[in-house]
């Protein structure tokens, strides 16, 4: 875990000339001054973590981690069978997935890195997720992998069935408050399933009571494709390369990220807000405003990448159009 | 003002068997059941508009139209002179504004219509803003625009230096209440700007007191771009192109339609809520919930175009991803 702490006592800063660059741009483009509102300051948020006056998104790439939880093996949690994560694996290989599609008409590209399926985390209500060693093995195959990207925004995805389960344990483990409202429907279970879901969710921040450490929690009751994305979310910082946040399970993800570090999460922007009922509570105290509010629930990055056009647009509007006096001095 | 009236006697009602055929599908695709939700709805209404169980958006299309605004050379109505839309229609042409910025990461193309630069309504406080003949010069000029289109999604956008406050007159007219509430800052005008904008459209709407024929309030305080706006989604439905709505302006422009059959809008869908106050009342009014909420005031078409990929998304979520079916088969 030292790795991943090493990685956050140093973070870069935003480039805030590139940020100043942008905004006094938009105020001369060739429109009323201020009316992309919003879309502006993204612009000026890729800009500030891209470090440049001039933001694009022309490579926007999806990475997607994928990893069991021995959780969803030992009790029913979800409304799929734990198999499913496999399946789901060839899915985004042969870009056939959601996820996919969306990222075609996005101009994006998908990678989806296994981390754990086959190989599920021990199930929490009882023991750790996982072991420091194997904590430290995902962190260094994330940072691998985003070392390896060509891109120039970053969506984070997820894929594990049971996944929402340690989401919420980690969102009630360190934002507190009653376990229960945590616990959503995540794939959709019915009020059987729910309440199992509930207590198992229970259990699990019962047994790590006294933890208080973010990183301990996130190995606790987090999972491995979890950890992937915190990984990959400070990893992606020092490539420049900004972030798009999805739902419910990335957000848990990035939450301990934020506990211990207020700016740690400055390069993320929040692609939707899902109908997990925990997510917009977790934003709430990340402080960040998602893009689109579509009541979405899939995972799999869907939600992010359906905003990264939005996030393209933005930057165009600053980078493709004239300002007034280019307009009519041209 | 017939032949408008004639198109709307004679619409065409939506295909149900296709969107049933979409809402079936998307039960069964490789992903938790209802995980799109909204989205999922979307491709359904695209479906029943475009007449086909396999909804795409392949060729969206842009189309705007501008037009002068006497009561804006009388009386500063606007942050900007009326000069303004001349040059914007050269932006459009020449695909340099923000909406042609847009459209490119779209796939869309944008066409601007001129049917009024140079040629200003009259000043609405005095007068009706046109003849029944140039009314119905204009609804010709719109309907065969829209039958000249190669598109299967349109967006309608609208330039006219002045237009909001047509639009607040429209609106005030239609849908009662206070009138000074229908009035915004439109392209950002400052606080007295705002009060002679007021006055404005409360001597507008004063004037024609009398007047409950729908198409007649668009007549004398509408604007030649607001009427094609009004004739190009009617004849968008005959030509099964669904149509995406834009801010404050474009909406005031289909309002009559709504107040004249409240099915004459279910071929449109509203792109985003503008930061224009009156746009969310409308939009109450028409029982439509915008797809992107993020504070835009340009008008042009442009937060409608913004919200082209996520249409096109919510289609490929239908048409390119496998049932479970026919993934587990393959």
């Amino acid at each position: 875990m030292s790795t991943l702490r090493e990685l956050l006592d140093d973070l870069p800063l935003a480039d805030a000339d590139a940020r100043r660059a942008v905004h006094e741009r938009a105020a001369h483009i060739l429109r009323p001054s201020g009316a992309l509102a919003w879309l502006d300051e993204i612009a000026a948020w890729v800009a500030a973590w891209q470090r440049t006056s001039a933001p694009r998104v022309e490579r926007p790439v999806g990475l997607i981690f994928a990893a069991d939880h021995g959780i969803a093996a030992a009790t029913e949690v979800s409304a799929y069978p734990t198999g499913v994560t496999r399946a789901m694996l060839s899915a985004y290989e042969e870009g056939r997935s959601t996820i996919s599609a969306f990222a075609r008409l996005a101009g994006a590209t998908v990678h989806a890195v296994d981390v754990g399926v086959g190989r599920p985390t021990n199930d929490i209500r009882y023991d750790p997720a996982m072991s420091r060693e194997r904590f430290d093995e995902i962190v260094d195959v994330a940072v691998a992998a985003v070392d390896d990207l060509d891109g120039d925004l970053l969506v984070l995805g997820e894929m594990g069935i049971g996944n929402t389960t340690a989401a919420a344990a980690i969102a009630a483990s360190l934002a507190g408050g009653e376990t229960a409202a945590w616990v959503g429907r995540g794939t959709g279970v019915d009020d059987e399933g729910l309440a199992r879901k509930r207590r198992a969710v229970q259990e699990s921040v019962r047994r790590i009571a006294g933890v208080t450490d973010p990183l301990e929690i996130l190995r606790e009751v987090g999972g491995c494709e979890i950890v992937a994305i915190t990984a990959a979310t400070v990893a992606a910082r020092r490539r420049s390369i900004p972030v798009v946040l999805d739902g419910y399970v990335v957000t848990a993800a990035v939450l301990p990220l934020h506990e211990l570090d207020a700016t740690a999460l400055d390069h993320c922007t929040v692609g939707h807000c899902s109908a997990e009922p925990g997510h917009r509570r977790l934003l709430e105290r990340l402080g960040k405003a998602p893009l689109l509010d579509l009541d979405m629930r899939l995972g799999e990055g869907s939600g992010a990448m359906a905003a990264v056009p939005l996030i393209a647009m933005a930057c165009a509007g600053i980078t493709d159009v004239p300002t007034f006096a280019e307009w009519f001095g041209e």
